[in-house]
Formats: C-alpha cells, structure tokens, sequence
C-alpha cells in the first residue's frame, strides 16, 4: 500500500513528526550516473519556506543515500535513503490529538487503524512527498539520455486560471517565480491572490499542469496498466488532489469525434504524426509518441488559521484552530512532486517495454 | 498488466474477435451466493443493440463460470469465466490491416508490439470490458450484505450537463431511459443530441457520475493506494476514459478552503458525520462514512462512418472510413462499466481493511 | 494466490470436477511463434491414462487458446485457454462430501473457506497442473530461439534412485518409457515397483531431478527473488512436492567449502566457466552460466484403493476407500509439469534481466 | 526484487559495506505493542561475534525505527528502520574489485549489473539479514497474542546430525550453546568439528530445522502460495541455502502412501488432530493445525582463508585469498534469521486468511 509502480517501485515511509522519512527504490536500472547535486536541487524545490508563498516552516530537508550507489553510479540493488525530520515543533499539535480537524485524515485513520500519530498529520503529512522527490529526481536523470524530460507548473490558483495550451507558454519561466507559473503576469496575480487569501487565515486550491516531452511511441499497455491509469493514480496519490484529466480531459466530453480525432501524417522528420494532440499523446492507453500532458486539480490545504467547527474523539463538540505552519496554497510545492510522480510512472513503462519483445 | 486490484483481483483476457473474451477474479471471498439472473441482467446492461442509441452489432454475452462457484456459493478459488464472441463481422475490418485509424490504439499497439490484431481494435475493443460488467456483478453481490451498493449515471453528453449534486436526481430512474441519465428530460435531449450526431457521421462524448452508498469509514489507504486513487486508476482503464474527479474535483480547485472544509457533527444515529460532503466521503484516501461520489469523462468514440485522413503501416497517406457498427456514444454503456470498477475496487478494500489489526 | 510470476505471470483456475480449468497468461512477449502440435504434444505428456502405471482415467485434454495469438505469433495480449473437463465420474466421490480423506487437502479446505467443491479434490486435483503445461509449452517456445532448454526425468521411485550426476545420463531416452526414466534399466525396476505398489492399493512416492542448459549469466536477483528461490517456490507449488534443493543440495550440507567452491577458468570460448559445478549454476541467487540443476521431492499419491480411519465433517470416526481412478505414482507425470515451471520460471527471469540497464 | 510477502511486505536496502542496511515493513497491523527489548535481543542472536565459532567481525546492530510505531505501538503506517554499517575494514576488500572470489556472487553480480559494490560482497553480504531479523522480531510479537510461536535450531554440522524428529529435543536448550543445538552433546561435536574447521582455513556446511506452532488450521492457500512454497521461497531466500523440504521431505519420497498417510482422529480437546504428522502440519498447501516443521540445508561458506584458483574480471587466471573476518559455519547464525522468515511468512498469512470469508 506505500509502494509504488510495477517494475521501478518506490516504497516511502515515515510520518512528519517522527525521526525520519524516507524509502526504497527498487529496480531501478544499474549505471545511471548520480548527480546529488540535481537530487539535492530538486529537493529544495519541494521544500517549504522558499518564499512568503509557502509555510516558513524549513526543513533542511538533507537526503542521505544509504545503499544502491557505488562510486557514483546505481548498482541495481535498491536504493535506500532517509530524510532527517528537524525543526519539528511537535507542541504544535497537542491540542489535536483528540480532536479531529475538518477535511484532515484524522477521523478517517483512527476510524481505519484505531489509533493514529496525531503530530503533524503523521504519515498524511505532504511531508511524505519528500521520498517520491528523492525518487523523481533519480527517474529524471535516468531518463534524461534517452530524451525524455518532465516539466510541470501551477496553471491555476483559485479563479484565475491560464490557457490549457501548454504551447502558449515559455516553461523556462516556471521557476523564475514562487508561484511556479510560466506566465509573469499571471503568476503576479495569483501571488497577490494567494497572500490575500493567507492575511484572512485561508487557503487556495489550483491545477497543476504535467508534460512529458521526448516520450517513444510504446509507452503504456492495453487495459489496466494503461500509461494515463498509471499517470492518473500517481498524481491522485499526492496530497489534496481531488482530479486528473489528460489531453482533451473533461473539455473533450463536451466534443465530437470529428472535432477531437488526431488526424496522423507522415512528418519531415520521417516518423509518423498526429496534427493535433488531443489525445494527449497517448492512445488506447499507449503513447504515440506526441507530448503527454494532463492537469491535476488540488484542493486548498485543509489547515486554517482560524476558528473552526468540529468534533472531539468521543464525538463532542469541539473547535479547532490551527496553530502550526502551513501553507497557504499547496500549488507551488506541488510542482516538483507531479514532476517526480511522471518520472518514476514513465521510467516504470519505459522499463516495461523492454520486456515486451523477446 | 492485464489484472486489477490488490488483494481482489480480476485478470482480463481476450480480443473482439477472437473466440472468447473472460476473466479469472481471484481472492474472492468464499460463501457469497451467485446469483446468475442478476449477472446476466449486468451484462445485459452493458450490452450493445439495446437501443437506437448503441451500435446494432448484436451480442450474446451469454457468461459462462468455469469455476470457484458450487452448488451456488462462491469457493474461496478463482472464478473462471468466458463470453464467446459470436456474431463478427471481422470483414469490415479487412481495409483497417495495414492503416491506423486516427485516434485509436491502432498505430501505438504496432509500436509496442510490432504486430496487431486489426480486428475489431483486438485488445483495445470495448469488449474487453464484459469482463469487467461479471467481474463488478460478482463484487455488488458480495457488497451487498454489507450495506454497500453501487451506482452511476450519464450525467453529460456533449453540453447537455446534469447539476454536478447528485442528490437533485432520483436515481431509480436511470435504467428508464436508453441515455442512462436519470432527469428523463434531459435524456431525452441528450438522446435527440445522439441521434443527430449519428446521422451525420459523428460521434460524442460525456459525463458518468458514480457513487458508493453505505461506504463504512476506514476504507483506502494512507499514501498509493488512496480510495481515490485506486477509484481513478480504475475509472482511467476504462476505454475513452480522459479524466476522473471526486468530491469537489477540478471545481473545488477554484475555492477557498474555508469554502471547502466538511464541517464534522454527531448526527442522531451516533455516528459522526459531515455537514457537507466536498471531500466525496474520502479523507486522506480513507472513506469517512459519507457518499462517495466522483465523474469519470470519456471522449466521442474514435470511429466515425465518415472519411478521415490518416496514414498506412508504411507512413504513406491514407483514407479510412469505418464500415462496422459503432456505438455514436459511449455512455450509456459506460455506465454499467463505471459500476462494475467502483464495485470491485470497493469490494477489494473491504477485503483489505480486515487485515489492519490483529 | 493463482497467479505465479514477476513479468510474465501465469493466473490458473479451475476444479477437476467443474466445466473447465485453464489460465491466463499475461506479459508473454509478442512475436513468439505457437507451435499447436508443440504444444498437444506437451500436455499429452501430463495426460494420465498413458500406460498401466498411470491412472485409468482418460482426459482428451484439449486446449482452446482464446486468445493472444493473431495469424500464429503472440501479440503480447493476454493469452487466454481453456480445458474442458470430460469423462468426469463425479459419483465416485459423493461418499466423500462428508468425510475428510487422510493427507488429502479436505479438512484444510473446510477450515480455510468454510465450505468446498468435494468432488475429485476440486481446486487441489492435480488436474490444475494441466494449465501449467500449457504455460510452460509456451514458454519452451520463447525459449528456444535463446538456445535455452529444459529438461526433468524421474531419477527416484521409492527407494530405487539414480545417481546425482544428471551427466551420466543420456536424457534423450526420457520419453523412452513410461517412468520417464533416462536410465532404462532402472525405468524397468522402478516400472515393477510401481505395478507392485498398485497392486496392493498402495502407492509410492519419488523425486524428479530438472536442468536447464543455456541459461545466459545474470539471470535472478539477489534477495527474495534468488533464481533458486524464484524455481524452489515453483516446484513446491506442484501438488505432492515436499522438497527442493538445487546444486549440491542437502548432501552439500555435509560438505567443507574447500570441497564445494566451484573453481573459475576461462575456457577454449573465451567465456568464463567453473571447474566444478556444486553451486548449480546459481551463485548469489544469479545464474553463472553453466547448468542448472535441482531435485524436487514427491511424496506418495493420498489416495489409497484401501480401507484407512479418518474422521467426518462432524468429527466422528469413518472410513474411506477411494473408488476414483487414481495415479498409484506421481512421478512420470510430475515430469512435465517440473518443465513446465522451470520453463515459466527462467522465462520470467530472462525478461526481468531486459530491465536491469537502460 | 527485494520485496518479500502478500500483504504484510518486507523490502530490504543495504550493503554491508555502505553507511547503512534497513528496511520497510509495509502491512504490519495497527495496534502491536513493540518491545524494543525483543527486537534488540533478537538482532544479538544474528550478530557476529558472538563465539569463537562465528566470525570476530564486531557490529554493534543498532536498529533506529524510523517510523509506523507512536507511543509504543504500531499504527498500521509503514515501519521503516535502518541499522548503521561500523567497523568495517573496506580495505580487506581492495584486492577483490577485479577478481572473482570461487562460489560467491561476484562474477553473477558483474554479469547481470555491469558494475558491482565488491566490498564484502555488497548486496549479497549475509549482512542484508539484518533486516529480516527486525521484520522477524515484529511478526513474532504480532503472532505471540495469536498463540502462535517459531523455533529453529541447528540440526546438522557437516556430517554431524540429529534425529529428524525435533520431539525427541527440549528445544529451551538451543540458546545454552553457541551451536544453537539443542542436543547439548552432539553441539560440543559439532563446536569442535567447527572449531577444527576453521583452524584449517576452511569451513563447513549444515541444516536447521524450523518448527511453527500454534498455527490454527487454514493457513495457506491451494495453489501457487501454498504455506510451504511460500515458507521454501523465504528459506530459499537465505544466503548460503540449498535445499528446502518439509513433513517428511526427501526422506518421504522413499515412502508409500500407506507408511505416509496421516490418519484424522478427534483429540480430547474436540478438535481434529492426525496420529502422525508426516504432511508437517500443511496439507495441499493450507495448515492443518499440527506442528509445521520443515528443514533448510546450507553449504559452507564460500570464504576461504586459503588460496584459491579463479579468474579477474578479464578472463585471466588468478589467485584469492580471504582476509576479512567471516564465519567458518553459518549455522549459528543462520538460526535467528530461520525464525524470522518463518514469523514473517505465517503473520502474512495470518492476514491473508482474514480475507477470504466476507
């Protein structure tokens, strides 16, 4: 149940509050060179406290590799790592620990386990999507000499919102702000949007949008293990999503055939095409070799800093008022783990395929 | 890649027009009664040629189990089961051998494979998923004493969209109409809007609504495999599928999370509820108790009776028109598909969620 | 729990006494041309009723592939197949509904799933066995252009055994009589012992010894799925198997290391080899390249034509006297079936090794 | 690869000579009390440097859990922990990077991965089951409220063995002796054949037996995870294992069924029980109530502090001679871990059977 993909599986582990998170990476393919450099960089993307955007909660967020690397390459064994958990401010927290917060998993663990780590949002914390960037980040320099890259951006936050074409945007942009928006303007909006929200105790939701560009037609498989099933669980897994769509999406329900059908020809460069893409790249569950993008849809963080209605564990009337730091918008952060949840699903079905002809 | 689920699992197998189509579902519990009248009116349900609005290709469906059932009680072993394909027209698809079909799975299989059946989209056909109707009438029979039950509805075609809150619709009245969509006045548009798309060539896409009634707390997972998660990869694998949401989904991206947040009270009964439902009765992956609700979009079916450009298994230039029988709308036949999913992936989480504690 | 493999999985169902067993096999690698005689010929080595030493009982044994095979060659779909059960003597074990038959899986079935199909060991009838054949089948034919081969031979009947040293033998005189014994002196001792033993309503267990040859270097993984552990789990797998051991096996218990290490030199092809070849063929669960070999233990058929005291589903004291057709030694059939796995098993491993580096 | 189970899953990380080895429990039921005293008591029992007969290597083993347990009790979250590497003398190891060391998995490592971690033996060290001995310490305290216990014992050095029947010993003695044998007589035969041995430079193989009891009846399951194919399956995951049988074994294989039935009677206590327990405890795959027994062979070390002939990594002749510290016999050791596989396999079908009636 915390482990993820069909060939290259990522396990996680841990809970914010307690001594470390971390995972294993197994069968990841021997000889990939380790660039800790770019891991360590991608980390810090995730990692709060980057701006007045995200919660000023740091995290040093220092990735330890403990096996699976030697000599700076991947041996094929499986790759453990940790994450120390510091600046926990566990106090924090000791008001919930018989009281369950609104749209939080509090109620829902102790309905399912019994008893529950109450600090932090124990093992539901997005805390837990450190291991998934550790992990992303190691799938994106595998995948990186065969062509194939991963880019993700905030495309919404709250009522404002940029084309779905992804094209109309230079993604070079994405990181030059804290919003990770490629659109200056935009992002400059949906700053000011996010720290008006922040000044009244709020939060906002918003969209990710996910491309994966220099994808090789075969990618995916016929009926459960389709490419955008697998995308799709993925991105469902992390934090606060509440929705996937990929090429046309839910646009595309309102269409016709005749308006949304990909029309193939023969390119210059001798390799066969579709003149749109409303298939997303992939068809039948397979990719053709065109840009995959979706969207993700997330939920505004459940944690408010202010008072809210409830109930205790005996079921009793109680009010909740959160004192620790959150974010106020999960999108920024949200970012690189899309990215990491694409690598690790393209890089399984990148492995999957090698065993399909004999 | 041809199974689903966890400790449940149903593993497909078949083409359009091979001999036969089937599953094995393994894990099933042992003791639960099979009803055969009610599988077989599932399958019914599925069933192309039911009405003006599906293909006319007319099949049997006639289920047969090979094992796991005696004297009318599941065994505990696996359930083996076929469909024989009867009634194909594998002629019609002669001109499809050496041309891919705009937006099918026709030039991706090739990709993948190096060779194909071009019949009837082979793998790829919207047959597969009579496995999946057995499958899903085997799980709601075994959901049944616990209180769990199933249900969806076309709630979009093309623009004709329902209100997103399925409490407005009574839907008892979903099977009184061939659309599926139980506002009768809106089906009746929606199924005016089908007959003219058909008549020109075309097709169209939509909206199923699904929902999980008497879904008791605790079900899903903390991180993969999420409730959720699991609901979307199981939604995504159905054919045409191009985006799932639950709860608030895309919309609840757009709102703030004082918006947003499901109040918790003690209702007369006890037990704890929530005043509003935008979490679609999933918390942190895990089922709080209430409804769970979500909408799975699929696109216009792929196949027009029209020509389209495209091109041949050499790259050259090419024309195809379709010549079998095709359904002009793939949703009221998606509808039992998207209950057959739900159902097997709750069933799988009930199984789960007894090996919690000790 | 039906499903054996990583990649390439084999899911079987079915009981002896319902319409059909058969399986699924999913992740065979597309392009594999199916040889149907190859195939008929293989299961109608496990068939009973072939001479006097096996049981009388007559199964036509005729597979119905249902799909996965387009034109002759796999497509890399699913390749459903069925058998069909005939000339069922159900009656012969209507005494047997109530009455749990002694070292036969009746009481652990009851206590498992609370209720089960009685009738000739349902889901435990060796009978299962007849859906690895055809997988194994399949898998010999992937195999073979890879010049991997496998071969198993019946090298013990009770106390009547071969030497250890397959290499004594000429194994191409397995098939020469109905022990399948490659030594035809002995076949002839062990073939009067079993008549014997049938004789006296009694039965007689064996050990079957297996070998691969051509199996390239860096087939297994070097944890839990140890090519050892990965054949050892097969081969107890088979109905009646109590015991595995590869290489020097439990008599290299007894053994110093300076008597088992396996001497390397480089050989007149420039490939490395060992002087000795007490690890067989498996060094860190990964092949090495030289043969491998292993014995599987068999214990006695529990199906006595004799009176013998058991106990009723109630507990009380009774008698059983099997009247069934039934194999007074399991060994000749076991034969096919230890290939048949072996050849799934490595089969796996080769695809599995397709993912080790990018 | 390095995952081992159904439900409850144990994936292990790590090298010996890296910073750390550990692991993640996933499945562990919630609501286990976790008595570290047990845990570190355990893991003393695998250490080297326990005697004169197991290798001077000094590791402290310290075990940190990381995660899944609050308060002292398990939370249903995966439990990740690692076990730092110290006193590690890497440089013992600098004239194995380019020679492959007779009967280790050096040259299979280099053939499968293209690259290895050399130092002492990296993922193959016997190091790796530490993990399995904290996975094992766990399950056995989830089992314990269960009734259900695990004991192994060394029943075999070289040629020094006990009677196959573990009745005839008081098991409580297999912790007086650094054998780990519970015959006190025949362990100081066996320390002194170890002791001699080792003075030679070489070393020495063995069998342990393991012995579960209190398994209730309906453990296991009929086909492919059979409780004995999944219990070889994790003692043939053992470094150094050979061989694997259970009930009567290989020594069954003599046997008719008449000698080897065993009979059903009702015991006082009201339940059924059989007079012999030939089928040790498991009958077509599921448990029956009586004592599991089984028996695993393992070779002698392939270290050897002597010289030895072999090949570098270029096919040229060359010549080993061990420096580091290893063990002369595994048995010793080999006991714990024994235990811990057989506490890991039972606990995860524990589970398993909770899910089979609904």
């Amino acid at each position: 149940m915390n482990t993820f993909g069909h060939i290259l599986r990522l396990t996680t582990f841990g809970e914010s509050h307690g001594p470390a998170l971390g995972g294993v990476i197994d069968g990841f393919p021997a000889g990939v060179a380790v660039d800790m450099d770019f891991v360590r960089a991608e980390l810090a993307r995730r990692r709060p406290g980057q701006s007045a955007l995200t919660t000023p909660r740091r995290e040093a967020d220092s990735v330890e590799i403990l096996s699976g690397v030697f000599e700076g390459r991947t041996t094929g064994c499986p790759i453990g790592f940790i994450v120390r958990n510091e600046n926990q401010h566990s106090a924090d927290y000791d008001n919930l620990r018989d009281v369950f917060r609104p749209s939080h998993a509090d109620y829902t663990y102790q309905a399912r386990y019994g008893l529950r780590d109450h600090r932090g949002g124990g093992r539901s914390s997005a805390r837990e999507t450190v291991a998934r960037c550790v992990g992303g980040a190691l799938a994106k320099l595998a995948l990186r000499p065969l062509g194939i890259s991963v880019a993700a951006y905030t495309s919404q936050v709250g009522p404002i919102a940029l084309s779905p074409d992804y094209r109309r945007y230079d993604l070079t942009l994405t990181e030059t702000n804290p919003v990770r928006c490629p659109d200056p303007e935009a992002a400059e909006a949906m700053a000011r949007l996010i720290a008006d929200v922040k000044s009244r105790g709020d939060t906002v939701g918003g969209v990710v949008t996910g491309l994966i560009r220099g994808c090789p037609p075969g990618l995916g498989a016929p009926v459960f293990a389709k490419l955008h099933a697998d995308l799709g669980a993925a991105m469902l897994s992390i934090n606060a999503a509440k929705g996937f769509e990929y090429g046309a999406g839910f646009a595309g329900a309102e269409k016709c055939g005749s308006e949304l059908n990909d029309e193939f020809y023969t390119g210059t460069d001798g390799r066969i095409h579709t003149r749109t893409n409303h298939s997303g790249g992939i068809q039948g569950g397979i990719s053709n070799g065109e840009d995959v993008y979706f969207r993700v849809a997330f939920k505004p963080v459940a944690t408010l800093l202010r008072n809210q209605a409830t109930v205790d564990a005996a079921g009793r009337p109680a009010t909740v008022h959160a004192r620790g730091r959150h974010d106020p918008c999960v999108l920024p952060r949200a970012v690189p783990i899309v990215e990491a949840m694409a690598a690790l699903t393209v890089l399984d079905h990148v492995l999957l395929a090698r065993t399909v002809r004999i």
